[in-house]
């Protein structure tokens, strides 16, 4: 730290991304990104669109909200992009907590709450989920705070029925509650069809997992006009033209192209439980998940080490230095020949039979 | 604004980007855009990346930064790369400045300075510039504060001479002084030289005006590592994934075409001598501009007359309707061709014969 970095920020500790190793090619399974490649318009539309760079963006993304309006059935005026979707949470929790308005979220989601909670200092409670690592949706009703929820949720990949999302945001009318589903594409019910009764309702998105787009840095918010409002004065307070020509234009074609994505959605969600399966024959616990990713732990052999051989030979999964957490890797779901190589390896270095 | 919006922002007033009109081609020379498209290697460098946009992007830019480190004659690690320039400034603001390191900038210089103070919540003097437009050194030396200069400044296009800026980076040891120079490669002295010698120094750069690329968002800053250090702890707590990998495979071939930009930046500057002399033969006054524009105002025609004017003849310029500035307008310095149509345009509307 500079002797001239503000006091305010002193104590911030910064979030940790996953590992993107530049030195040798692994199978990457550590950070939910999709295995297959985008869309085939996409590269066409980046192509076009690079010559021309010498413009600014158009600071709006009206044809890309229009779009977006189009798949989602929403008005594009109920619609924000963001450079990914850490943006508009970020956006979300200042312009939607405060002092007056603490934030409520689980002991165990995405890193990024804390941090975010931290920089722009708001208060905080964690709500624990239950030994079965589900939230109990009892102790997040009435809060009378600004909740957030990532469903399903990371690591544990486990969803919260939209009855019980539905009573969070109708008990705590007072509140914004920011429903964060990354993940929703692979099996999830999204809260989208909420937000025409719900004015405190705001419902974030991303293209990095279900689109093939995490290189693209594309994220998106949903809610009533006025919540959107909020965080457009807070965009054209910071950062007007977040959204670059070449991601706009990818974004629109990826769109254009959206059975494409939603197919292999359907792929990934078979992969997924051909490798569940495949762990608990090894004698893993693997919870239920709604995600692109399981989280497992094993009987035989600690997480981290788990962790450290499956890197020897070539395989990336996460591991989560935490209290809960610790035995337990997140592994997320590649192609059928990725996962067909990541249960040969557990097997062979857990000593079981290949299943 | 909503019921939920935190009463932080309530009386946040964003900042106004030149307009993006998309329902008519214009001659657009309000928002200081390259009229060159990016270099050739650019679109083949973008749509080979568009096959890998499934993996995030490179958080560090390590290659990205290398390169830039080889140009500007800097380590890498002195080098922060940003979605755009913006967001360089909005991190310096915060972890530069506080109710401890109040900030001070120009009373008249780039509109976005004020709304980074606002939404940071940092105290902020203006200091006025001189009759003649020019900042008086002696007026920002020996501050005490975190002081902003844009040299080249927008809009006046005027610089401030290196040795001015050394004695204010000097005179205020305990602060850190921002320069920034989106406007350099048009004939101003970079700062950078004088990294070596201060440790309070960042100088803020971007690609959106000498090197064709404000459709990309590619901004950055320039300091010590420490200085660096302190931006990369607010950009991992906020958006660690900030460059898209298109961006960042954009900004790599740029710079391998450097050449290429550099030949422009002096073809800007001949259109901007010969655009200046016609206009001053069309009797306007117009400041002596080191940047991709010219400020002028006319004898015979109000500043946004003059505005409404040319763009009601297809021909897009930007007007700042602020004292002291009501009377000028800002204009790019596109092609010749284009800088014809401008002056032929004027002289019609003016009534003055053709120069």
């Amino acid at each position: 730290m500079s002797r001239f970095f503000s006091a305010r920020y002193a104590d911030l500790t910064p979030y940790t991304p996953g590992e993107q190793p530049q030195n040798r090619r692994y199978i990457k399974l550590n950070t939910n990104e999709s295995p297959f490649p985008p869309s085939p318009g996409v590269a066409a539309a980046v192509e076009a669109e690079s010559r021309r760079l010498a413009l600014y963006s158009d600071p709006e993304c009206v044809k890309l909200r229009e779009k977006m309006a189009d798949v989602y059935g929403l008005d594009p005026d109920q619609i924000v992009m963001t450079n990914g979707s850490d943006e508009v949470l970020n956006f979300a929790f200042m312009a939607f907590a405060d002092e007056e308005h603490p934030l409520a979220f689980a002991d165990i989601t995405y890193g990024f709450y804390p941090v975010f909670a931290q920089i722009n200092r708001i208060p905080y409670t964690e709500i624990p989920l239950k030994s079965d690592f589900c939230l109990d949706p009892a102790a997040s009703n009435g809060l009378n705070k600004t909740v957030v929820i990532a469903t399903p949720n990371a690591p544990t990949g486990l969803a919260l029925p939209l009855g019980d999302i539905e009573r969070i945001v109708k008990s705590n009318p007072d509140n914004v509650v920011i429903v964060d589903e990354a993940y929703v594409d692979f099996g999830g019910e999204s809260a989208v069809t909420l937000l025409d009764r719900y004015e405190n309702l705001l419902v974030v998105g991303t293209f990095s997992k279900s689109r093939s787009m995490a290189g693209a840095r594309l994220g998106f918010g949903f809610g009533s006009q006025k919540l959107i409002a909020d965080l457009n004065t807070l965009r054209y307070s910071t950062n007007p033209y977040n959204i670059n020509r070449l991601t706009d234009a990818a974004g629109q074609a990826a769109l254009a192209e959206n059975d494409y994505y939603m197919v292999n959605c359907r792929t990934i969600i078979e992969n997924r439980a051909w490798t569940t399966e495949q762990l608990r024959s090894l004698g893993f616990r693997v919870l239920d998940s709604q995600t692109n990713f399981v989280f497992a732990e094993s009987p035989d052999i600690a997480g981290r080490e788990l962790y450290s051989k499956l890197k020897d030979a070539g395989i990336l999964v996460r591991h989560f230095d935490k209290e809960r957490l610790q035995n337990f890797n997140r592994i997320t779901i590649g192609t059928k020949e990725q996962m067909q190589t990541l249960i040969d390896t557990i097997a062979s270095i857990t000593g079981g039979d290949k299943p």
